[in-house]
C-alpha cells in the first residue's frame, strides 16, 4: 500500500528517504579507477606512425647529457654512445625493454583503501606541479607558497572523494635550504593525507634522507618496500632529446630504494618540442621510451609511469597555454600512446591559465580533464587547483575541482546499454494506462543513487530559490568548506611518538 | 639575412609581424563544420540495441495524441491506429521513411557565407531555448527578457565567429500577445544576424503571418523557398510517447511553406523519460523516428533535423541538471545515433545550471560542448549564454561562450598525424648541432597561425602581468565587448524601404 501511495505522489517521500541514507562506497556513481577509452583522438595508423617516428628519433637523434652512470647502464644494455656524446637506441633494444617493463602496477596509499590500480584504461585524478604561489581567491592576490599551504592542500585533498592522489602541487618557498625543502615536502604531504603521494628531489644527495624519513614513517625498510606510498616525480629529460643529468642520478638512487618513478618529459610544443601536435607527441614518446630503457636496464620491471607531459606555448607571448584545446589534445593523444604500449601512463590536464577560480578556470579545467578521462589516461596530473599556467595553486579551486572531476568521472563511466537498461517493460507500464511518467518507478528510485552523480558545491537551484538563499557565491562556498576541513584534525596525522622521533632526527618546519 | 637574424632571436620579430596580419577565413584554426567523431560513447552493439528497442517501442507502444490530420497522413503511409488512439509504426514503415529522409541538408543563412552544411560528422554550435529571464551578470539579477534583449543577442551572435546559428534563446515577455510575440521574435532575430535562425510558433494560426513576413524579407516566395534562412524548432512530441497535437499542426503548415523543421523531443530522464541513460536515448530516438515518418509522409525528403534533446532531472529537487555529466553523455550518445541513421541531427549542450557566468558555468558549459563536438553532433543547440537550467540567458556569457566553443572546436579538429607532422627533419636540425629549440623554425611560424586557436577574452598573462594590467575581471571584459558591439549599427539591418513596409503590415515592437 505504501508503495502505491508513493507512486501516486511521484515517489517523492521514497526519494527523500533514500537520500537521507549514506551510500556505500562501491555503489557510488563515480570512483577512482573507472575505465575510459571511448575517446580516441588518434587512429590506429596514426599511433603506428608516431611509434615508428619515435623509434627513428631514438635511433637517429638519440639523447645527449646522460650521466656517466647512465651511459654505463644503457650502453651495457645495448645503447650506442656516439662521438657526439649522444646515446642512440636500436629498435630491438627498445622493444626488449618494452617487453620487460612493468605493465600493471599498483600505487600504494598509506591507507590501502587508497591504492591505485594502474591497468587498462583505468582513470585516476590528482594534483601535481611546482607552483610558486598560493592563490588567495577572495583577496585576488598571489603570494609565495609555504610548507603550511602544502600541508593544507594535502589535508583538503585527503577529504575530497575525487582527488585520488596528491603529487606535491606547490614549492615550500619559506624553506630556503633545498635539502630541508625536499624533506619537509614529503612530511607535509604524508602528515596530511593517506592517499598516494608524489614528490621530487632537487639533488641526488637529498635522496638518502628522504628514504630514511619514509622508512621511519612506514615502520621499517621492509614495510616501505612492501608498500611504497610515495613515488618520485622525475623530470629525467630536458627536451628536446637531452637527459637531465642530475635528475637521472636521482632516478638511479630512488630505483635502488624501491620507489616508483614517474618518467616525466615536459616538452613545450613550438619551443622545446616540435610545432605540430603530432610531432610533439613523437618527441615525448621517444624521450619516455628512452626512460623505459634506462629504468628497466637498472631494474627490470621496476614500477614506472610513462609520463609524456607535453605542454603548449602561446607563441604570441611565449607564455604557456595550459588551458588550451591544444593542451587537451596533446594529453589525450599521449594517453592513447600509453595504451598502444600497454604501459601505465600519466599526463597533465585540468590546469588553467586563469589567475582566479572564474569562468575561464572552469572551462579550461573541465576541457582537458574530461578529455583525459574519456581517453582513459591512468594518471591525470595537475587535475585540480592549478592556475596561471602552473604558477599558482588555490585551495578553493582544489575544492571546486572535486566537483569538476566528479562530473568528468561520470562522463568516463559512460552509458551502459544493457538489455535491462533498454527494456521496454517500464515504458509500456508507464505509457499504456500507467501514470505517464517515470518518477515513481522502483528502478528510478534505485538508479537515482547509483546512476546519477551529484555535485557538492555546484548549484542547481532555480533563480527564485537562489535569490531566497541569498545568491550564494561559489568561491565563498569553497572557502567555507576549506575552513571546515582545516578546523578538524588531520586524519592522516602521524603517531605522536613517531612524530617526535622524526622531529628529533630532521628539522621539520610544520608546527606540531 | 633577416631570416637568419630572427632565427637567432627565436623568431620573435617574425612572429610579431605575422600576428599583425589578419588571417584569411579558410585558414583559421577553427571554423564551422569541422568533422567530429573521435569520441564514441556507444559501441556498435549498443547502437544496434538502442535501434531495435526504439523500433519495438514504435511497434508496441506507439504514440498517442496525433491530430486528425496527422492520423490521416501517417495511417495512409502505413501506421496503424489502435483502439486506444495510439499510432503504431511497423518496422518496415520506419525503414522506408528512413530511406526517403533527407540526408545531407544545408541550413541557409541570409548571407550565404553563413550556410551550414549538415552532413557527416560536421559540427556547428549555436544558441537555442526559451529562457524567460535576462541575466544581468554585473548586477547579479534575473529580470524578464524582452524583444530588445533578443535582438541584442542576435546582434552579438552575429559578431561571434564560433556561434554558427541563432535559434531564438529567449522569450519576448514584454509582448503579451502570442501572435505578435512569434512575429516579433522572427523580426528581432533576422534584423540582428545574417546567420541561420531557428524559431517556433505558439499556435498553427500564427504560421501564415510568419511566412508572409519571411517572404517580404526574402524578396518573394520563390526567393524564400530557394534559400529558407529560418527553420522551425518544433516540440512535436510530449514525452513519453505522445504527439504534441498543436505543434504537429504547426509542423504540417511550415512544411507546406518550405521551412526546415527541427524535430525536437525533449524528454526528461527519470521523469518523462526512463531513468537509465540508454532507455532515455531509446525513447528520444523512437519519438524522433515517428517524426521522420510524419515529415516524410507529408513531403518526402523535406529538410528535417533529428532533434533528440533528452534532458536530465535532479531527482533530489525535481530541477533540471543541464550542466551534469549525465546530460553530456545523453547528448553525445544521441549524436552517435544520428550517425547510425545517417541523418542530420541536433541536441542540446553547453547550458549551465549556474545562475551567473562563474566557474561552475565554465565547467558545465565546456563539458557538454566539447563532448558534443567530439562526438560529431551536427547542431549543438543551447551552446552559449544559457543559465539556470534554461531559465536565464546572459549576453556576457554568450560572448564568453564564443571562447569556450572556439576551444571546443580546436579539440574537434583534433591531431593531424601526417608524414609531414611527424617528420624527423626538424628534430634533427634542431637537436644535432642546431639551436636546441624550435622557436625560429619556418614551420613553427606558419603553424602558430593555422594550428593554434587563441582565445578572445580568455586571459593568459603571467601573475605579474595580470597585476600590472589591474587584474582584469572576465565578466567585465565581456560586458565591455557587449557594449562595443551594440554601439555599432547592426550588420544585418533590413533595407529601410523594406523595413517601413514590414512595419506598415505588422506591429513591430523594436524601435527603428
Amino acid at each position: 500500500m505504501t508503495a502505491r501511495t508513493s507512486r501516486r505522489a511521484g515517489g517523492r517521500q521514497a526519494r527523500q528517504a533514500l537520500r537521507a541514507a549514506p551510500l556505500a562506497k562501491d555503489s557510488r556513481p563515480v570512483h577512482a579507477g573507472l575505465e575510459g577509452g571511448t575517446y580516441k583522438p588518434l587512429t590506429p595508423e596514426g599511433m603506428k606512425r608516431i611509434h615508428q617516428a619515435a623509434l627513428d628519433a631514438l635511433e637517429q637523434v638519440g639523447l645527449a647529457d646522460a650521466p656517466p652512470s647512465g651511459i654505463e647502464i644503457m650502453t651495457r644494455a645495448g645503447a650506442i654512445l656516439g662521438d657526439d656524446g649522444r646515446l642512440r637506441f636500436p629498435r630491438a633494444l627498445v622493444e626488449d625493454m618494452l617487453a620487460k617493463a612493468a605493465k600493471d602496477i599498483t600505487l600504494c596509499g598509506r591507507d590501502p583503501q587508497n591504492d591505485l590500480n594502474l591497468s587498462g584504461n583505468r582513470v585516476h585524478y590528482g594534483t601535481a606541479g611546482a607552483a610558486v604561489h598560493l592563490v588567495d581567491a577572495e583577496g585576488r592576490e598571489y603570494r609565495d607558497s609555504t610548507v603550511q599551504d602544502l600541508h593544507d592542500a594535502a589535508r583538503i585533498a585527503d577529504r575530497l572523494d575525487n582527488i585520488h592522489f596528491l603529487q606535491r602541487p606547490m614549492v615550500c618557498r619559506d624553506i630556503p635550504d633545498n635539502r630541508e625543502m625536499d624533506l619537509n615536502s614529503i612530511y607535509a604531504c604524508v602528515a596530511g593525507t593517506t592517499k598516494h603521494i608524489g614528490t621530487s628531489f632537487t639533488e641526488p644527495d637529498f635522496v638518502d634522507d628522504g628514504i630514511e624519513l619514509l622508512h621511519m614513517i612506514a615502520g621499517g625498510e621492509d614495510k616501505w618496500r612492501a608498500r611504497p606510498f610515495v613515488s618520485n616525480s622525475n623530470c629525467f629529460v630536458v627536451p628536446p632529446m637531452k637527459f637531465a643529468t642530475e635528475s637521472c642520478e636521482v632516478m638511479e638512487k630512488v630505483i635502488a630504494a624501491g620507489m616508483p618513478v614517474l618518467l616525466l618529459s615536459a616538452g613545450m610544443a613550438t619551443a622545446t618540442a616540435p610545432p605540430t601536435l603530432a610531432g610533439t607527441i613523437v618527441q615525448a614518446v621517444a624521450e619516455c621510451l628512452a626512460g623505459v630503457v634506462y629504468v628497466n636496464a637498472i631494474s627490470p620491471g621496476h614500477p614506472a609511469i610513462f609520463g609524456t607531459w607535453p605542454f603548449v606555448v602561446d607563441l604570441r607571448s611565449g607564455a604557456m597555454s595550459g588551458g588550451s584545446g591544444e593542451q587537451a589534445l596533446l594529453t589525450a593523444g599521449c594517453s592513447q600512446m600509453h595504451q598502444f604500449y600497454g604501459l601505465p601512463g600519466g599526463a597533465a590536464a585540468g590546469f588553467s591559465d586563469a589567475k582566479l577560480p572564474d569562468m575561464q578556470a572552469g572551462w579550461e579545467q573541465m576541457c582537458s580533464n574530461v578529455m583525459a578521462g574519456l581517453s582513459g589516461l591512468n594518471m591525470v596530473y595537475e587535475a585540480a587547483g592549478m592556475h596561471a599556467s602552473l604558477l599558482g595553486f588555490c585551495h578553493e579551486s582544489l575544492i571546486l575541482g572535486d566537483d569538476i572531476i566528479g562530473q568528468a568521472l561520470r562522463c568516463v563511466r559512460g552509458i551502459e546499454v544493457t538489455e535491462d537498461a533498454v527494456s521496454l517493460d517500464m515504458m509500456k507500464s508507464v505509457c499504456l494506462g500507467g501514470p505517464g511518467h517515470y518518477l515513481g518507478e522502483d528502478q528510478t528510485l534505485s538508479l537515482m543513487q547509483t546512476e546519477y552523480a551529484y555535485p557538492t558545491l555546484g548549484d542547481r537551484t532555480s533563480p527564485k530559490e537562489w535569490a531566497e538563499v541569498g545568491k550564494p557565491d561559489l568561491v565563498q562556498a569553497a572557502k567555507a568548506r576549506k575552513e571546515a576541513i582545516l578546523a578538524e584534525p588531520s586524519r592522516a596525522h602521524l603517531d605522536q611518538a613517531l612524530d617526535q622521533e622524526i622531529r628529533a632526527r630532521f628539522n621539520i618546519h610544520l608546527p606540531t
